[in-house]
């Protein structure tokens, strides 16, 4: 059995014939740690992490299993496959030679992803900023006048796994939901009352009450929202963004801030992370920022599943499978699926 | 045609032929008034405020449509019924004569505080208020473990209109979802995955992730999570109260959180509100604070969708028809509906 890669030739011969080096800088435990040597017992497996990881190990590793900063990508050589620990793979798509197999973990992020989309909305739409304030000094006061998700128009955009599980939850408390994707769409998405492509955003952004943004960070997505677009907006409606922060213009989106426009905005992602010390957007009126914390990497259940398809996928390599959430080298999505990507 | 009261008699003649004095505390506009008069225009009409009604103004009233302060209804002697603005009736079914008819609105609120529960759930759980704070510091800290309410244990106490239309979302978001109720359930509440009785409470209580309250302040309730049954909550449990503030003994809630008891816990309802200014719970650690916010009272549609209800039973008691959302005078509850009070 062979391992057959996207220009159709056959590089490698399993079954233990060729020794793969492996890197992983997926955190792992000592039971996980195990059950991958298991698996390919003559394979040496490197143990690292995204922050220790090296040029030199980048450079040696025919299969990494985690992310590494996307710098070192250009020293991979070597490299025949790499699994993500992210769902986004756009930047490593344009990173890495194009015979590299790339896969990602999409799907594994869509629930916890969307959870904390939806608590950044409430928080915001419900006025919590300024309760929390008040509680600092022991002060009730009456409350203040918000609106509900029920009732709402909610603009997504991007109706992968994260957007469309965000957009089934707020669509089940009542809002009507506008999807906008990259493409047309032949078919309908469970959670979306409307599906519209990003040439359509110019006239479907003045009808939401709310815009949620879950895009990858890619040429198409740079700076989708600038002044003109934000804007654009209703002055009343909120913006979050859980995709990538360079889908957002951030010296427009303080500007637009500090005019009041926007009745809030709340931000898990930025052009620059960690936000630097001295940016706008610190101290920005109406603005909620959380520290790219809403994939939790290390938390619930994510770093099992992540793990789970890592050693599956390992398994398929070794055994000469097609492996799972292939990326689209041409797209840097994972190829398309029914989850509306 | 003619008024039945709950004890049969019947009390008043219809079709203008009694004039019935009406104190309206509910905040109309102009063109709200103007409706209220054309659909009994021989009827006075006295518009005040809950804050601004006066002993005088309740004596003379035999409709009250909204609320007043309980303290006042004593003074009720010529009242024959009283359109509530709020869900709760308890208080008010204490406060009068048995006599009195007393309507509530059940099912307005349901929407509103449901989504309000759900962002103070959100809110801890997703480690908002650590976020919050570095953000005016400037600070980007690595995003800490939280939890998901995916897979999480969720216990509902209260399983009417609010409680109900909470467990429905979280449901929906892939919790398992446990209900509390007064009665024993004769057939399934959307929602729920499985349904207990108050009398069931201490055994369901440990296995709970989340307990959220949504109970009637009577003295069933009163106290219900003592220093006792908050301490068989698991250490790392989120606590939420809407209902009344009564369902949970202050200062325990206080000495439990100092003790590191509980991750966190969220009140929008308290023993005493305003929460008085050198309470414990205004410093007690990992609490949020929202000043009786849920119900939104003057947002979105609710005042709308209160005063259409009132107009509605307004004409239903000209007409001389049953009442909407009629109060069980004996329970304090509306009475039985298939909503699952």
């Amino acid at each position: 059995m062979h391992i057959q890669y996207p220009d159709g030739t056959v590089l490698c011969k399993v079954a233990g014939v060729d020794v793969e080096n492996i890197l992983v800088t997926l955190p792992t435990n000592e039971e996980q740690r195990a059950r991958l040597h298991a698996l390919v017992p003559d394979w040496p497996i490197k143990f690292s992490s995204f922050s220790k990881a090296t040029v030199e190990m980048v450079a040696k590793a025919n299969i990494l299993i985690g992310n590494v900063p996307v710098k070192l990508l250009s020293a991979a050589q070597s490299l025949k496959w790499m699994q993500l620990s992210s769902s986004g793979a756009a930047e490593q798509s344009d990173a890495l030679g194009e015979k590299v197999l790339l896969t990602c973990v999409t799907g594994t992020y869509g629930t916890i992803v969307s959870e904390h989309m939806l608590a950044m909305l409430l928080t915001v739409m419900k006025k919590f900023p300024l309760y929390m304030e008040n509680q600092t000094k022991s002060m009730w006061t009456p409350p203040v006048p918000f609106p509900m998700v029920a009732g709402s128009t909610i603009l997504v955009l991007g109706t992968g796994d994260i957007g469309s599980k965000f957009a089934r939850i707020v669509h089940a408390m009542g809002a009507k939901v506008l999807g906008c994707k990259r493409t047309y769409a032949t078919k309908p998405i469970a959670g979306f009352d409307a599906l519209y492509t990003i040439d359509e955003l110019d006239t479907i952004i003045p009808l939401a009450d709310v815009i949620a943004l879950a895009l990858p960070g890619t040429e198409a997505t740079y700076h989708l929202f600038d002044a003109r677009r934000l804007r654009m907006m209703k002055t009343d409606a909120i913006l979050i963004n859980v995709g990538r922060g360079s889908a957002i213009d951030t010296e427009a989106l303080c500007d637009v801030l500090e005019e009041g426009h926007l009745a809030a905005a709340a931000l898990d992602v930025f052009e620059k992370e960690p936000l630097p010390k001295y940016n706008c957007l610190w101290h920005a009126p109406r603005l909620l920022i959380t520290p790219h914390a809403a994939g939790g990497y290390l938390a619930g259940n994510s770093i099992h599943r992540i793990f789970d398809i890592s050693l599956e996928n390992l398994r398929r390599f070794r055994d000469g499978e097609p492996l799972l959430h292939k990326v689209d080298r041409k797209t840097g999505y994972q190829e398309a699926t029914d989850d509306g990507n």
